[in-house]
């Protein structure tokens, strides 16, 4: 992971070049929350999903850092004082805070229309098929029926009590379809067969309600300093997670269930789908 | 004009089906602001530069829908209160003002997203090497380079006295990119030869420039229910727009210049062209 996560870096770092213009600060707030940050577990999920169908290594990239580009400005906007009103992200101040809430808007905004920009150029050695396909699943991933669904359902139901399968729906949409899309990523690349895609698909179900859940428990139980942003605050909003619904001890159940799908569901691939076995039992490994 | 609106509400219609769920007030708040109003100048471009080259009506269509829905989104976000903080839009009240700014942020960036799956779905009629390069062109004209670089010059060039070219810059990232894809939609869409690319080019460049002075103009001398905006805003905040730097007469003469030089540059099209020439003369005729 960290040596994906090094990679995504020194992309984002080429996509989004340094330089004194007439933009101002813009760039800066786009890298301050781009760059250097963060476990970049989509983008390793979409390189290992890659790398199961031998996709070339900069193909892969290219579309593991499209995904980050889209994670970081759901982030960026999710924290802004209108939304969740996050103060700490991923160890330091939240991007409104530092460049002002007009600058954090645009930076998300530049972060995802970067990220379909990036995926259509022209240079990357992806077939101009692949490219629309990838497009047009990412856009939908990340899109009403997807990520900004799921955010608009959480927003509304603040402090709401909510039934549990409703909970997980809205963290299927939040979280669920944009880890789906990067572990889609590699088949839709080498263009691999339907068999393969839903295994891959069954995988990234009990993966991403594994990790909301973790993600959940380390609110909950973790430590501040370790997990890089504001704890306690989901607890304290009565928001709706799937803790606060189950309780922790049925919570660390469930989530050990899912992790322990998500590896059955590799049961057809070989060793080069190791590393996606193991960043499930990781991401488990992180509760207490 | 009023024919390619019609079209357009119809597009967005089907693309936002109004319907009840669990994501509540989103898809509303998507409606809410993409449909039923706006002049839809940057459809209206696109369909009549397809027309230019004889381009299926269903392919200019999708793309025309898919730039407005990149206009709206831009709305949404610039007439937040951490932006421009506008009340009035389109002659109601933003949408803020009516979903609260968490829904408001939600929607634009549900309109952005939005745009980029239309442009990429699969039963558009359009070529996939087409679509990417159309997915392409319109994120960079939308991106950091385009509409969002020069929002961010407007935002934090408030209060400040800026140079007549910089104005100028900042007008074509922000008005112009989007405008000059909407018009290099139709030859994208026919693979036209460079000549024709570059003769439509210069079309939308004058006409962007006559457009944002236009719209300067109209904040100045106009009537507020006519234009559908609060009014005066742009002046009272000490803002850098053409007209507050060159003066109501001077600014006019620079926009019936842009105009002429906008019909000239269609020369080497016949009748064909002849709606792309009215609307240019027909965007001056608003001024008083």
């Amino acid at each position: 992971m960290a040596e994906t996560a090094a990679a995504i870096d020194q992309e984002l770092g080429k996509v989004l070049p340094e330089k004194e213009d007439r933009r101002g600060k813009l760039i800066k707030s786009l890298r301050y929350s781009a760059i250097g940050g963060g476990k970049r577990l989509r983008p390793f999920l979409a390189m290992q999903s890659a790398r199961l169908f031998s996709v070339p290594q900069t193909q892969a990239l290219c579309v593991a850092t499209a995904i980050e580009l889209v994670h970081c400005y759901s982030l960026v906007h999710d924290d802004l004082p209108a939304m969740d009103d996050d103060d700490q992200r991923r160890g330091k101040p939240t991007n409104h805070k530092i460049f002002g809430d007009a600058l954090a808007i645009l930076a998300g905004d530049g972060l995802l229309t970067m990220a379909f920009e990036l995926l259509n150029r022209p240079d990357t050695g992806i077939q101009p098929e692949i490219r629309s396909e990838l497009t047009f699943e990412l856009a939908k991933s990340a899109g009403i029926c997807g990520m900004i669904g799921g955010q608009a359902i959480d927003i509304q139901a603040q402090h709401q009590p909510m039934a549990l399968s409703n909970i997980e729906y809205l963290q299927a949409l939040k979280t669920g379809a944009l880890i789906g899309f990067a572990v889609d990523a590699g088949p839709i690349l080498a263009s691999a067969s339907k068999r393969h895609r839903i295994a891959l698909a069954r995988y990234a179900n009990a993966l991403g309600l594994a990790y909301q859940i973790i993600d959940d428990l380390l609110d909950t139980e973790g430590d501040e300093t370790d997990v890089g942003k504001q704890l306690r605050k989901d607890n304290n909003a009565g928001k709706a997670t799937l803790v606060n619904a189950l309780g922790v001890e049925r919570a660390k159940d469930k989530a050990r269930q899912m992790t322990e799908e998500a590896v059955l569901s590799l049961k057809g691939f070989g060793p080069e789908a190791q590393l996606l076995r193991e960043v499930a039992t990781f991401l488990f490994s992180r509760t207490h």
